[in-house]
């Protein structure tokens, strides 16, 4: 069985055996008896299993290492001493694995650094369990929020030949050989010979084809992996990430708002339910307060207000700021960490200068600012980004031009703009900044099962 | 409102004004009325619109193209036609976005050939409406299996520096410039000058790490995208696809088999539930029979029977060959299909000849076969392909220096069985070969959004 059933309902076996199979955590060893720290993994918790020397196996048992894999017969008991209300009295204990006194996980407290260089180990350890236990839990929480209002999860591509994000931050997938790329007649690399017979990407966004798809579905996500070569070495830095991508049709500006809203605080009210335990730890030895900041989140109403109302905001503020604010430029980390404190909760900063966003984003009436919203989060920064979309063909096309965007590879995307199109709207989050902001972990290392970064790849 | 809402229970808003917003599918026109039949892409089923000439509209509504996004304002009337229950009755439409007469979509058949063109307006049709919607709620039957059985949901890496399912199968990924590949002294690149400063790849399998984490959390699964390399033009090949892949400790190849049973039950069981509209559709229009077939699956056992065994029934069949079965060799198409046909079901095919099998799998005892196991379904072949996993050190070394497997990138995860290792198993499903049998489309290129094979990526 589970240990999992056991923390559910340990009542049901009271003075019942039963048959466990794990690992040992810790182990403390008296003279006449002996304390084993047990998990199978199916939940934060560990039993404890206690033996003493009325067991033939005593010397056997007193001898198990930490990490070892091990089969448990025992009886569940109401436990004597504190710490758990319910305890295991082995009866037989099979050595299944054993774990030499070298292994690198020992029951202490380990550097992140140190734990990062076993990132094939550090599952095993209680931070770990929680915070890859909350991935799983959040992700589900992602799909369930989907599902249940109706939308259609799609598999966007990951190979791709549209560099429409700026191909120098797109990864280039190849089956040639480096050592032997064949050359054109000018002496550059024929691509010709690859396997689909030209240079293809793995890709930063989902956008483009969910957007394809919200014109037949009405309303979609992606949830996937997505990439960047950005050579950068920050805490909020991976060249792999996942992002959740959903696109709507018939949505605008603020019903795109309703919904990230709605969105983030079902994930959040979903981990807490399914999470307790997972986040307790956190809470106490992640980031104090993270229970209340999440609690909170649940049940406020997320402030909305335009770039140009939060630099006047900034510009009051008696400040010393690195970066001065201006109206027609992003706002800088010290910003959105000010923004978020001045309205104690999340903010949706909506209508930004159209010269520092994406080419795609809806045109306001203005001709100055584009139908676009960043959410900003204390402590994790921007968590969503999305816009309402240009769905105006002429004006779509005069922005490309602007921008100098090559309409090429993005005919069909543009087409969607001449074949019954509407006004839609979409965002994008990023799963590891949600994950930051539902685990207090400040580093995206620290929230990826095998994180890449720069001159980072092992695994 | 979603369309959705009105075939839930039309009853609920008989007599009432309701506003919708979607397409155009299809437009009959008479002298004095027109019916348009009109999708928002919320759920399967088209809402005949009627209006009739006692509309000042009644001229502008009768030009309004197919393919194009409005607007409807109308009562939900009960239908007098045949073939719906209810329909909308007309008061105002507004056009929303037109669409051209050159619209490749039109209310007839297509070819499939023609629909993999415009793979980005296919989901509009009524075929793609129904294959993209279940692979979106087979996602989900998916992640709610796991989830429900308290299996941690991991992210493997997509990018790897380990190639140990053979590099020539796997893309490679890279920052450097093709047309200007830096060199060492001998001639040969230099990928010291990359990203992570050696050559990388793009998974083939989430396997490896999978184990990993199953040592930590017992019981987890990965559902991704992989690649492969291959260069074949088949109906079932496909450069980029999704794979879940469970991996189970302490659990071994008959607990395997419990789980591949019981988890793709309650997928086919989910699918007939969520998506009955879409299942009759498939029934009726692409396999003959799919519905039974799906109902029988899922009340039937499914055959265990040894690789040994069932070559035994191939050779005394009464059939000719054209690849003659052996005890030695893998079997074909050819005897997949005649022994799905034999048993009638689902046939699980245990113990495979070692040399034909994956260096990571247990060796039986008999020295020559490996507690592998592929699961056989009619129409879509082999759609698992699991294993129990080598636990012992020694034996996994040994193997993997008979067939010259490369340790070093693999150390971290032939540890697993140093530090607490235990008898573990997994398996792998291919998404789209489900989908194929979930569905009874034939071509792989049809499950896939925006399918990729060789010289094909665009979109």
């Amino acid at each position: 069985m589970d240990v999992k059933e056991l923390f559910f309902d340990y009542k049901k076996y009271l003075d019942q055996d039963v048959k466990l199979e794990g690992w040992i955590r810790n182990h403390r060893k008296q003279k006449e008896f002996g304390f084993i720290e047990f998990s199978d993994g199916t939940c934060f918790s560990h039993v404890q299993l206690v033996y003493d020397d009325s067991l033939e196996q005593f010397d056997y048992i007193s001898k198990l290492h930490i990490g070892s894999s091990i089969e448990v017969l025992g009886t569940v008991v109401l436990s004597s001493g504190s710490g758990q209300e319910f305890e295991i009295k082995v009866k037989q204990i099979k050595l299944l694995g054993d774990c030499p006194m070298d292994y690198p996980i020992q029951p202490k407290r380990h550097s992140m650094e140190f734990l990062r260089e076993q990132a094939y180990l550090r599952p095993r350890t209680n931070l770990f369990q929680a915070v890859f236990r909350i991935r799983s839990v959040a992700a589900m929480a992602i799909h369930s929020y989907f599902q249940g209002q109706g939308y259609v999860y799609v598999h966007t591509p990951l190979i791709t030949t549209t560099d429409c994000e700026g191909s120098d931050q797109m990864f280039k997938i190849t089956t040639l050989d480096f050592d032997n790329i064949p050359k054109t007649k000018e002496g550059l690399a024929d691509m010709s010979y690859d396997l689909f017979g030209k240079k293809a990407y793995v890709t930063g966004t989902g956008q483009l084809h969910g957007e394809a798809f919200a014109m037949a579905f009405k309303k979609i996500y992606t949830f996937g992996p997505t990439f960047r070569t950005e050579k950068s070495n920050t805490k909020t830095h991976a060249n792999e990430f996942w992002m959740i991508e959903p696109e709507i049709a018939f949505a605008d500006l603020n019903k795109l708002m309703d919904i990230e809203e709605e969105m983030l605080k079902y994930i959040v009210n979903y981990v807490l339910d399914n999470c307790k335990d997972e986040i307790d730890f956190c809470d106490k030895f992640v980031e104090h307060g993270l229970k209340e900041k999440l609690t909170k989140l649940v049940n406020s109403k997320f402030v909305r207000i335009t770039h140009h109302d939060v630099v006047d905001i900034l510009l009051k503020a008696n400040n010393k700021w690195e970066f001065e604010p201006s109206y027609e430029s992003d706002i800088a980390k010290e910003h959105e960490k000010y923004i978020t404190e001045y309205f104690d909760g999340p903010v949706f900063i909506t209508d930004w200068p159209k010269d520092i966003k994406a080419w795609y984003m809806k045109l306001n009436d203005d001709g100055k600012t584009v139908a676009a919203v960043d959410l900003e989060v204390l402590g994790a920064g921007e968590l969503m980004g999305g816009s309402q979309r240009e769905e105006s063909y002429e004006k779509l096309k005069e922005r490309m031009k602007e921008l100098k965007v090559d309409e090429d590879p993005v005919k069909w995307f543009m087409n969607l703009r001449r074949y019954g199109g509407c006004v839609h709207s979409g965002f994008g989050m990023g799963f590891e900044r949600l994950l930051i902001y539902l685990t207090g972990v400040e580093n995206i290392r620290d929230v990826i099962p095998f994180a890449r970064t720069p001159g980072n790849c092992d695994y």
